[in-house]
């Protein structure tokens, strides 16, 4: 159907056997799914560790071949997960364009990750042109589920439903605003909770793609364990102070600073003028 | 000689041999010196860009293979040039312990670089017990030349020129003190002045190693140009904020930001658990 696959992407094989001991199916053909829930964390930073130039703008950081790649990446994984704060920078589409998943010369929607978007203010004015919705219609993706604290708006609400999407609302927890940490950690919701509600919806591996506050609250201390595996594309280029830093708050022991993290069972892979960081927040 | 070899590093030929195309000189091996000055600038970061946990402390970041590649480096350039708040903060050894340099297995002071020191104001308060004068004493490494805009106090002096060191006094340009722009710039030397100071003393190629304030401004725009080749190692952990970051000043163009600078020619070269990025600012 080359009207369908004139846009698809392709990943070599050479490349994905050296990605997919990290993932949670071996290679981009339907596999069995694991047994246990499966969390993979990925982005593209510049030399100084920025993930864009500004706060609400999208920056072309990686090369063609990290594209394709993502896109293996995404094809490999039943959802994938944003921060509302990328959803309004970058109205991203959130499909998978790998040739032969569904959309791209595959049937149906087969090997199309599910969007989510964490929201928990209910920030995101999606509308029927926002382009993720635009796929969903055109058959080329699956609808988001937004996950927020508050209920969406009644028409926008019929929309996502009839494209196949949903609102997750969790109840604030009683007490919440009391919490002594910073006022908006009080909407915060906890990341082991945010992946048993995907559970329960049936999906068992989800890729988080950013952004800058979703990631480095990821990878703090307390929740870093819950992160099977995480894969860094780093492009030559330094963007500057003021960027949108990867840069997770300091920890302390004792009274000395010592590393917040360091990755196990590294692989480096250079991908055209980038190299791919593949590795696991714990030994295996 | 077993009784100097000992502490003496390798590094294997299967790996120089795709960092050489970045050097002054294409292996190990003494060659006929280039035409032209040459300039590298080396360091090793964390993921998040930090050369060390906080500004005065050294931190450990990258892994054995990458500590001989240093010295490799090392082994490859006249002179190794460091700012004030690295000689403070690490008490550096500054010599090079590649097996068949001299103090190493080889004559003399054969291929050892010299160290030299950026010290405009005069802070660095060396003794014969600081590591860079023991290993002058020992063979094993050259005494340092210290760039300053101030006189040395006479032992000091003494000391550092009877050990092959000297220091070199710039005066402070007249009008430099109205400079408009913040107050420590004004005894900021230009780089094109001390790499030609450097060329005046007979070194042709020169390793810039560090740390953050000397990284950063050779990374302006205005001084990137003087840089010939960039090798950077990456260590797969974080350390959070508050480190000493490589992180240049924003470049805006028009009104809008742009990316401050990307590396040409690049190659990637994983070693160990680091990978190492070979650049130039530069198309060839
Ligand atoms: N290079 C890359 O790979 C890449 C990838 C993605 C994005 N980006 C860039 O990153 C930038 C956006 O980053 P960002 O930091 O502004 O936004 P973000 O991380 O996408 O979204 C942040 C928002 O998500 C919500 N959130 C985060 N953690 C949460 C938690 N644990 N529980 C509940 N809600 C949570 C909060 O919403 P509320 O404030 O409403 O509570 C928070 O403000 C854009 O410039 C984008 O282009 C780059
Ligand atoms: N990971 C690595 O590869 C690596 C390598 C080296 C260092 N480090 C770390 O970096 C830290 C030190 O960095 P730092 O930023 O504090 O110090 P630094 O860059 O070593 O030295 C900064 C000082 O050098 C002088 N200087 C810089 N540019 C100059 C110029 N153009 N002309 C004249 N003088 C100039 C200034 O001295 P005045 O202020 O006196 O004018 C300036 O304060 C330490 O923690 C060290 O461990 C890490």
């Amino acid at each position: 159907m080359p009207s369908t696959t004139r846009d698809a992407l392709s990943f070599p094989s050479a490349q994905s056997a050296q990605i997919s001991p990290y993932l949670p199916i071996s290679d981009s053909q339907s596999q069995p799914l694991p047994s246990k829930f499966h969390v993979t964390l990925t982005f593209a930073t510049s030399l100084d560790s920025s993930l864009s130039l500004s706060p609400g703008v999208q920056t072309a950081l990686s090369g063609p071949e990290s594209k394709s790649m993502t896109h293996y990446l995404r094809s490999c994984h039943d959802a994938i997960l944003i921060g509302v704060g990328t959803a309004l920078a970058d109205n991203p589409s959130l499909n998978c364009r790998i040739e032969g998943v569904g959309g791209y010369g595959g049937e149906g929607l087969e090997r199309q990750p599910r969007p989510v978007i964490l929201d928990p203010k209910g920030r995101w004015e999606f509308s029927e042109e926002s382009k993720v919705m635009r796929l969903t219609k055109e058959g080329k993706g699956k609808a988001p589920f937004v996950v927020s604290n508050k209920e969406m708006e009644g028409q926008r609400r019929a929309m996502l439903e009839c494209l196949g999407g949903k609102i997750i609302v969790l109840p604030s927890k009683p007490g919440a605003g009391e919490d002594s940490s910073a006022s908006s950690s009080s909407t915060r919701l906890k990341w082991a909770e945010i992946f048993k509600i995907l559970e329960g919806e049936g999906i068992q591996s989800v890729m988080v793609e950013g952004g800058g506050a979703v990631i480095n609250d990821l990878l703090r201390p307390e929740n870093f364990g819950l992160v099977d595996t995480v894969i860094i594309t780093i492009a030559p280029t330094w963007l500057g102070k003021g960027g949108v830093l990867v840069c997770p708050d300091p920890r302390v022991e004792g009274e000395v600073r010592v590393p917040v993290g360091r990755l196990k069972g590294v692989h480096w892979l250079p991908l055209g003028e980038d190299v791919v960081l593949c590795g696991r927040p714990k030994e295996t």
